[in-house]
C-alpha cells in the first residue's frame, strides 16, 4: 500500500503541475487570441440549405455542387474524367483544414503544457530560452520566434519515449484539455462539413490521407477516433526513430531530431515518397499547403484543389492574410488566379462542428 | 525527317553505350559469381510434395505447416491468438526473400549499367573512383568498398530527376537487361513459393508491405506487376526529393542525398514512421533484417519470423555466412535461439520459379 499512497502522491503533484500547465495553456491562448465577437449565432442562410441527403452540413452552394461534381466526373464509368478506384487519392491538410487551429495549434498548446509537466526533469530549462519563458509565465514570448521556437518545445517535449508512449500521453493530455472558447474537448472541435466529405469522398473509392506539418505521432493518437484515418495514412512531420534493445526487448525511441518538416515543399515531397502517387483532389487552408494544391494541380485530368477560408468570427474564427497561425496569403491569390475551390466557412457550411446540431439519433 | 534521323542515331549511340554497359554487368557478376553447379535439377522430394492447393511450390514440410497453422491461428474468430484483419500487417524484405540477389544485386548491376551509359555527361567520374573503376572495366574493385561505395555510385546515377521519369528508366532497363546465369529478365527470377505467400497472405485479410534496403523508387518501377503489391507498399532506402517549379510546373526531383538507409535497425524505424503499426509476420533471408524480425518478435500475441535460407547451389543458390551479398550469419543464430521458422530453399520449396514448371493453363 505504500507503493499506492506513493503512486497517488505523484499523481497530485501531476494535476498541480497539470492545472498550471493549463493555466499557461490558456495565456498563450489568451495572447494569441484574435479579437471579434465569440457569439455562436449561425448565419443566415446555413439551416435551410443543410437538409440533403450528400453533405447535409453543407450549404447550399456552388462550392458543394463543385465537389459532388469533380466526385461524380471521376467515378462515372464511361466519362471523359474517369479514374479507377485505385488512382482516387485525396490528401487533407489537418490544422486549420480538419478542425480548429486557432488562436494556436493544438499541438503547440500541448507541448507548453507538458514543458511544465517535465521541467522537474529538466532543470537547465528553467534559465534556457524558449523554455524559460514558458515556466516564467509568457509562453508568448517563447513562440514569438515563430516556427523555429516552436518545432524546438515540440521536438523537446515529444522526444526519448517510445511512439507508444508519447500517444498515451497525447491521449490522456486530450481526456481534460478543453479548448478555452468553448470549453470542450479539441477532438470536438473537427469540423462537421469535412467530416461528411471525408466519408463522402471513400464512399466513392477514394484513398483519403492526411499531410499535415502536425507531428506524425500526435495525430494518429486520435486521428482513427476522430477521421476514422488510420495511422498509416497520417504523414506529418516525424522525428527520427531510434531502434535499440533495452534488456533484450527491441525499442523504438523518438529523439529530438527532425527528420521531415512537412510543411510547404515538404508536403508533396511525403506524398511522393510515402504513397509513391499524386493526389487528384487536395484540401488545405494555408500558405503550407501551397505546393501541395501546386502538385494536385500539376497532374493530367481532372483534378480539384480546395482551400478553406477562415470567414467566421461568428461561429469560428476570421482569418487570412494577417495571422501567424495558419497564414493564407499566396495561396489565396494562387486560388484566384487557378480558380481553386475556396470555401468560404461562413457562406458555404451549414454547421460547423457536431455539437451545434440537435442529436438526430 | 532530319530530327528522326537524329533521334535513330542517338539510339544507335545508347544502345552502344548499352551493350558495353551489359558487358561490365556480366564482369561484376562474374567477379561476384559463387563457385558450384548451374544445374537446374530438382530435389529428390519436391515435385511430390508441391500438389496441394494451399502453398503448391511449397513443399510439404514442417515448414510450409509452421505458415499454414500461424494463419490459421491469427484468422480464425475465437481462437486465442485471433488478430483483427485491419491488424493483420505482413513486411517482406525484397533481395533474396522475394527474388534473386545472387551474385550481386539486381540495383547494382542496374547502377553500373547506368554509370557507362551517363559517364559523357560526367566527364570527372573517369578519374574518380568508384567510377573511374567502372569505366576503366573492373567493376569489381568499384564494389570491393562495400555497402558506402555502392549506396556512392546507386545515388550518383539514380539521381537528377524525377520518381517518374527514373521509372521509367527502371523500365527499360529491365525489358533487356538479362541475368546472365538463367540468361531471363530479373523479373522472372521472383521466387514462385513467395508469390504464394503474398497472395495467400493477402486472401487472409493481411496488408503486405516490402521493406527492403533496395531504392524505393526503383522497387516501385516493377513491384505492382511482379508482386501485385502498390507504390504505398513499397518502403525502401530513400533519397531526398526536391520539389521546384520549372516554368511554372511543379516537379519533384530526386537528390543525390540519402534520406533514409532502409537496412538493420532502419527498417523497424521505417516501418513505425510510415505505417505506424507493428508486423504480426516478418519475413526476410539476411543480417539486414535482424532488427525487422526482433520488433516482429517483440510486440505481443501470436507472431511469424521468417527467414529464407539460401540452401540450392543447384537449383539457386547456397549462401549464408560466408558471402557479402546478404549474409545470413548473426540473424540465423538468433533464429536458432528463438525458434524462428528458417526456409531451407532446397527442403521446403518444390519449385522455385515459375518457369521451371510446365505451362498449366
Amino acid at each position: 500500500m505504500g507503493d499506492t499512497t506513493g503512486a497517488d502522491h505523484a499523481h497530485m503533484a501531476t494535476r498541480h503541475r497539470a492545472s498550471r500547465a493549463s493555466a499557461l495553456a490558456i495565456a498563450v491562448v489568451a495572447a494569441f487570441a484574435t479579437t471579434g465577437a465569440c457569439s455562436l449565432e449561425r448565419p443566415a442562410r446555413g439551416p435551410t440549405a443543410g437538409t440533403t441527403d450528400v453533405l447535409p452540413s453543407w450549404a447550399d452552394t456552388p462550392t458543394r455542387q463543385a465537389i459532388v461534381d469533380f466526385v461524380a466526373r471521376v467515378t462515372t464509368e464511361g466519362s471523359p474524367d474517369f479514374v479507377p478506384p485505385g488512382e482516387r487519392l485525396a490528401t487533407f491538410d489537418n490544422d486549420g483544414t480538419l478542425w480548429v487551429e486557432h488562436p494556436v495549434y493544438t499541438e503547440v498548446v500541448f507541448a507548453i503544457d507538458r514543458v511544465a509537466q517535465l521541467a522537474a526533469a529538466h532543470p537547465a530549462w528553467r534559465t534556457t530560452p524558449p523554455f524559460a519563458d514558458i515556466l516564467a509565465g509568457h509562453p508568448e514570448r517563447a513562440l514569438a520566434g515563430g516556427k523555429q521556437g516552436i518545432l524546438e518545445i515540440i521536438m523537446a517535449t515529444h522526444a526519448g519515449m517510445t511512439p507508444d508512449q508519447f500517444e498515451r500521453d497525447v491521449d490522456r493530455w486530450l481526456a481534460t484539455a478543453r479548448h478555452p472558447r468553448w470549453d470542450r474537448p479539441y477532438t470536438d472541435l473537427v469540423y462537421q462539413p469535412m467530416l461528411e466529405l471525408l466519408t463522402y469522398l471513400r464512399r466513392h473509392g477514394f484513398d483519403v490521407y492526411i499531410v499535415s506539418g502536425g507531428e506524425t505521432d500526435f495525430m494518429r493518437a486520435w486521428t482513427r477516433r476522430a477521421y476514422d484515418v488510420a495511422p498509416a495514412h497520417v504523414i506529418g512531420t516525424t522525428a527520427v526513430l531510434r531502434f535499440e534493445l533495452q534488456g533484450g526487448v527491441p525499442v523504438l525511441i523518438r529523439e529530438p531530431k527532425l527528420l521531415h518538416v512537412d510543411d510547404g515543399p515538404g508536403k508533396p515531397e511525403a506524398i511522393e515518397r510515402i504513397i509513391g502517387a499524386r493526389p487528384i483532389l487536395a484540401f488545405g487552408n494555408s500558405d503550407g499547403d501551397l505546393e501541395m494544391l501546386q502538385w494536385t494541380a500539376g497532374g493530367r485530368g481532372a483534378r480539384f484543389m480546395g482551400l478553406v477560408h477562415h470567414t467566421d468570427a461568428a461561429r469560428e474564427y476570421a482569418y487570412d492574410r494577417d495571422t501567424e497561425v495558419g497564414r493564407l496569403d499566396q495561396a489565396l491569390d494562387a486560388a484566384a488566379a487557378a480558380d481553386w475551390t475556396v470555401v468560404d466557412m461562413k457562406r458555404d457550411w451549414a454547421t460547423i462542428f457536431a455539437f451545434e446540431r440537435p442529436r438526430e439519433r
